[in-house]
């Protein structure tokens, strides 16, 4: 990174309600920050206006755009080769495509990338994080559903298309897999994504009288924190909750080293705060269900980034690519 | 590729029985051919000596050895990183790790690469066949076992320890799969290896009786290419047989593309004879599970290597790379 004239990138987290800002040095450090909400300006030209104006405040706090090396932007369905958000349906864009990379290097006059909210964060954890000097790791990010950025020989796997790296859709139960969001059955988020957790507590609840904490909270009411809470307070049935989870994740993780056969799995999200309760039952399932010639070599490791600020240093960290 | 000075490589198909040698050019010509039998030569550096003995005839008939750029081998767990052959069990050398490129580079005076067959596959077919061009894809070899070589960003996948893309192994079922030979459950290759097929016609004869021509060859001697010979023939099981297997493995080129998101899966081996009889299947269990943002982008594709050759070209073209 070369940063002697232009110390800085601007990373934005582009989610469904807020656009978040940050303006990034080197070391990872956010120097200033703003968000817009990210709906409410009718035409995305009015929202790419008003993104601009809310960050020339805060450009001019560090010195003026000529200290600005780059921007990356982390947004659902952002493709890196378009630089457009293509078809996300959590965006007030709708079904159209829009060349948000173009419109932000335009109005700003710096070189603009973008990919997708997982990629951004894989790029993150390369930059700053985890990964520092690693050249093939899998990142893996546990939120509403389960996403991915796969980096192969120190580059991200973007495909034939920019789409690449959705492991959260790979099938892990044939046949007879949970229904998807995506129309298909058996996906790997809905088993081991934050809603995928509180599906298996809702299943076990309903179809067993164990005694649990669990029952406590209204069944559909149930959150992934509220079991991570009570493995951490030694319920037996959250405990099972987090094993089966880790586990499948597990086996999932030693199918994806039969592919790219990187040298870590990177974990990022609300599932990994708690700790052992599911990193372990992770590593048992990998260990369990890898091929020999893989066995001992990739690690299992939580996310470095700070939680409230990853996706925004993940975005960032995209610009000093450019 | 440079040919002025130095128009050919060598290729080495390195198998069990044995070791097949083409002298190849940039046009997919192999212009000179030998071989000698893999076993009975003692001690490695005898088999190195003897197959060097047997080059040097082909070799003079090309104009002697400075009309030769490199050389590359394919052979069972041949790790690119290293040169070596790790473990391979179907090899004289046994639990040995065999630094076989070297060897041969030091008795040759060239440079030597060496992979395992399936990725010598892929990058023969990016170099003379059906991947011309191609900068992402996924080429699966359908024999014995199931093996592949991805290809991203136009490049080889070898993952952190040259060990990377073993499709064959990716768990499609689960729970409940087919015991492997490699002591876990559900591999692809239970199902849509040779050896897979076979056992999917032998638990359909043995569990039902339903009329086919099958029934003719005695159960424990059924082939794979019976089943394709009898599908062929318009006989209803075998073609049901054909039917699961493709679906399947185009089930599981659904979640490949999920990673990877290529441009074309190509595949190569004896089943790929059944022509539209399996890549109807592959095709539908693919369009049929794909994740809308994929759909109607890779083409499903046959290796446009010549069979008998395409383990010597795979190998030579390695070659091209040094």
């Amino acid at each position: 990174m070369s940063t002697e004239n232009k110390p800085y990138v601007i990373g934005l987290d582009l989610g469904g309600t807020n656009s978040v800002f940050g303006i990034v040095d080197a070391n990872a450090n956010v120097v200033a920050e703003t968000s817009v909400k990210t709906r409410g300006h009718g035409p995305v030209e009015q929202y790419v206006a008003d993104c601009v104006a809310a960050l020339d405040v805060i450009i001019e706090q560090v010195g003026g755009i000529e200290k600005i090396k780059a921007m990356g932007i982390g947004a659902p369905n952002g493709n890196y080769y378009t630089g457009c958000i293509e078809f996300a349906p959590n965006l007030p864009w709708g079904t159209e495509v829009i060349p948000l990379a173009k419109m932000f290097s335009e109005a700003l006059g710096i070189p603009v990338a973008m990919t997708n909210d997982a990629n951004a964060a894989a790029i993150g954890e390369m930059t700053y994080g985890a990964a520092r000097g690693m050249k093939n790791f899998i990142m893996i990010t546990l939120g509403t559903g389960v996403g991915s950025g796969i980096v192969c020989d120190g580059k991200l796997v973007y495909g034939s298309d920019g789409m690449a790296g959705e492991l959260g859709h790979v099938v892990v139960m044939r046949p007879n897999g949970r229904e998807c969001g995506c129309g298909r059955k058996g996906c790997l988020e809905t088993y081991c994504s934050a809603t995928g957790v509180a599906r298996t507590a809702r299943e076990i609840l309903s179809t067993s009288d164990a005694p649990t904490l669990l029952r406590e909270i209204p069944l559909d009411q149930i959150e992934s924190k509220d079991i991570s809470i009570a493995a951490s307070k030694g319920d037996e049935v959250a405990k099972s909750i987090m094993d089966f989870t880790g586990r499948l994740l597990g086996e999932a993780c030693a199918d994806f080293c039969c592919i790219n056969s990187p040298e870590a799995f990177i974990f990022f999200g609300g599932l990994t705060k708690a700790g052992d309760l599911i990193m372990d039952p992770i590593r048992q399932g990998y260990d369990d269900n890898i091929l020999k010639c893989y066995k001992g070599k990739a690690k299992m490791l939580i996310s470095q980034l700070d939680d409230a600020k990853a996706a925004v240093l993940g975005a960032s960290a995209l610009g000093w690519e450019l």
